[in-house]
């Protein structure tokens, strides 16, 4: 048996319930990995052995065995804890302890999760970068957002974690770290007790390293009785997309996509092209201005009394693009997501999934960035469930995701498809 | 001159400008109506005139001439406060002091407006009745959930307020009360640091003594410069819509309605009656849907920690709903909710206006019940803007507010139109 830190949530709870495992045996493995990497890959904002073993002591000695039992887990820091710190990744909040857990915190710890910290998230959930590390590769960004939530579950620390996207927080990072990266239909999962970046994009996102994993903590958010992945469904009908903005890839990861492609039609999915109408072209810059203006009035507070802490990437990026953004222009901005959203559709409608990418090729050996958050945002912007799936290796032997992009509200067979997608490319 | 406290944020930020009042002047006198009245009205949940003199003499101190400067306002204590406690209505949160001011409190703030204190909500934005009375007669609820800020804004002791509104909950009070209550296009006002009830739903709502001053607050929310309404349009377009409910009304207030919809026409607007696709009749059934499953998991954490705390009302009601609601039916309401809001544009597309009722007749004489809400969450669930405009007097002499519907995202032009009606029925 693998250790238990390595196992998927799927296989914690199994182990929980036949008495192979307890919850503090699991939680003790988790944090003797983060004792032994915590140096190196710098995932956790807060972290309190001490509880976290009290918490996992008294899953234990409680009969109730929730569908995540014992599962380990984390939350980027932009979302509230009520007895952790939460610091939103700024020094405006340093020492903040909010007075509730977050919903979907609530929601992980009912169904039996132990919380054992706090996952390092850029300041504000925005592209100012961490001092997280790719747990692959030291020199590298593990990405943002979400850094700490892809690095901590890459790394084995924990089973699950959960961040959020407003434009591709959840997705890159788990692309660039080699682990699942789930960004759910809008309006799914609640965000209450979360930093809200822009609300009209923002979603959670969740982290695993398996597709079960990712399926399992959605119902758990949603709070409904767990339904297994279907993993006898026929080959997917897939629509290849390579966007408009497909001359961002390095070549090697064109490669990479065209190579799977004709894999996966080889393996008896229906492969075509697909092209988005002429108006997504327009979502990069609608992007920058509806989040741009949501967000400048949403951090109203932060800007007005705390100016002097907040990076000048913020200021001069996402604050300055929002308060130069008209109240006209953010409504021709957010008509031109909805007629896209309108048109969605019908372009996903003769496939099951669309195949693309969320990344431009590895991570960049780079911790002064976050690496491009652009291909995402497409998606992000028109409310479609997607999920990053780790299936390539790049040129340095670090991993792509292959993006697997669904149809709104119809997220439960989309893991289906995703993971038939994952078992044929690996 | 009227007394300060008598006068419109309009009027106030024109004194204040022309130094015929100081902020301090504007809230002692706002503070001197409170100490007369609030023992009879009971609208505020937290009210400290020390620190808001102090706050009124900083405005009087300093350069800064906001739109806003020197008037007057209160939040609903579901919106959090850094100066203040914030409750939600709910034993759960007794003393709660929130880090930050919401984002609405902050751009109030900083375009010189004085914040008062917190209006009395209903628990948790929900059905449960608070302690106000209506101002008007004291043995009448002031409708909710937004009770406090309805109250305060008719009794003359503030002259703007910020309420919320997910099914009717600032439209009614202000029908009951006879002000203006104002739900914006939903995803206008950013609700950051609000107390979410179902997000898919929720909108701030504005409460204040003329057209004027929502115009004029809306712009500072959205932290634009301000625009003043246009007073010299033409006679609108009214559609007459009586919805599938029209028999909630009491018959003395369907003839309010009637005899309204014929003085309009006689003063030029072309008012004809509109129906509403058969479609719309499940929209109840669907608000509740969406609302109890959105609210039940929102609120995942008092749930599972202060149960005990919640009252009956809101346990045996939306909280029942939406834990016996499945993810599926969840789904299904949300579609026919999204159907409808496709639908609405067409419908309303002939007229500058509907012209409709959010409530069924005066305030009831009851301070068990906040009043019937389902008239309103039809418009309040597709999104559209719609503004309670009072002019009826019922048969006690209470009042009743046409309620004035619009087209989503025109909200500047809608103003006008509410103007020309107030100003013709009045």
């Amino acid at each position: 048996m693998k250790p238990l830190n390595e196992l998927t949530a799927t296989e914690l709870t199994a182990a929980v319930r036949a008495g192979r495992a307890t919850c503090e045996d699991i939680t003790r493995a988790c944090l003797n990995r983060i004792a032994e990497r915590e140096k190196d890959v710098q995932a956790w904002q807060y972290l309190d052995p001490e509880q976290a073993i009290a918490e996992a002591r008294a899953r234990d000695r409680s009969d109730r065995r929730g569908a995540l039992i014992g599962v380990p887990f984390s939350v980027k820091d932009i979302i509230d804890t009520s007895d952790m710190p939460t610091e939103y990744g700024s020094p405006i909040y340093a020492g903040h302890r909010p007075r509730a857990d977050a919903s979907c915190v609530a929601l992980s710890r009912k169904a039996g999760g132990v919380l054992l910290g706090k996952s390092v998230t850029t300041e504000f959930a925005n592209f100012h970068p961490s001092k997280t590390r790719n747990p692959l590769d030291l020199t590298r960004t593990p990405g943002g957002s979400s850094s700490g939530s892809a690095a901590a579950v890459a790394d084995r620390m924990v089973a699950l974690s959960i961040g959020s996207q407003t434009s591709g927080s959840t997705v890159r990072p788990a692309s660039f770290c080699g682990v699942f990266g789930y960004r759910p239909t809008y309006g799914d999962l609640r965000c209450v007790g979360i930093k809200e970046a822009a609300g009209s994009l923002d979603t959670l996102g969740l982290i695993a390293r398996s597709i079960d994993d990712i399926a399992l903590y959605r119902d758990v958010l949603l709070d409904v009785k767990p339904v297994a992945v279907d993993k006898n469904g026929a080959p997917p009908r897939i629509g290849f997309c390579r966007t408009h903005l497909w001359s961002l890839l390095e070549p090697s990861t064109q490669a990479l996509f065209e190579d799977a492609a004709d894999r996966l039609a080889h393996l008896g999915a229906k492969v075509s092209e697909v092209a988005l109408p002429s108006e997504f072209e327009g979502i990069p810059d609608a992007h920058r201005l509806i989040s741009g203006f949501e967000f400048s009035r949403n951090f109203a507070w932060e800007i007005e009394h705390h100016w002097e802490k907040i990076s000048t990437t913020l200021r001069n990026g996402r604050i300055r693009d929002g308060l130069e953004c008209s109240f006209e222009r953010y409504l021709e901005a957010r008509d031109l997501a909805e007629r896209c959203r309108q048109a969605i559709g019908p372009v996903i409608a003769p496939f099951d999934v669309v195949l693309t990418a969320c990344a431009t090729g590895e991570a960049p050996a780079d911790l002064n960035t976050t690496g491009n958050a652009k291909l995402a945002l497409i998606w992000t912007t028109v409310h479609v469930p997607a999920i990053s799936v780790p299936v390539f290796k790049g040129p340095a032997g670090m991993p792509i995701g292959a993006y697997v992009v669904g149809k709104r509200n119809r997220d439960r067979e989309h893991f289906a498809f995703a993971h038939w997608i994952h078992r044929a490319l690996t």
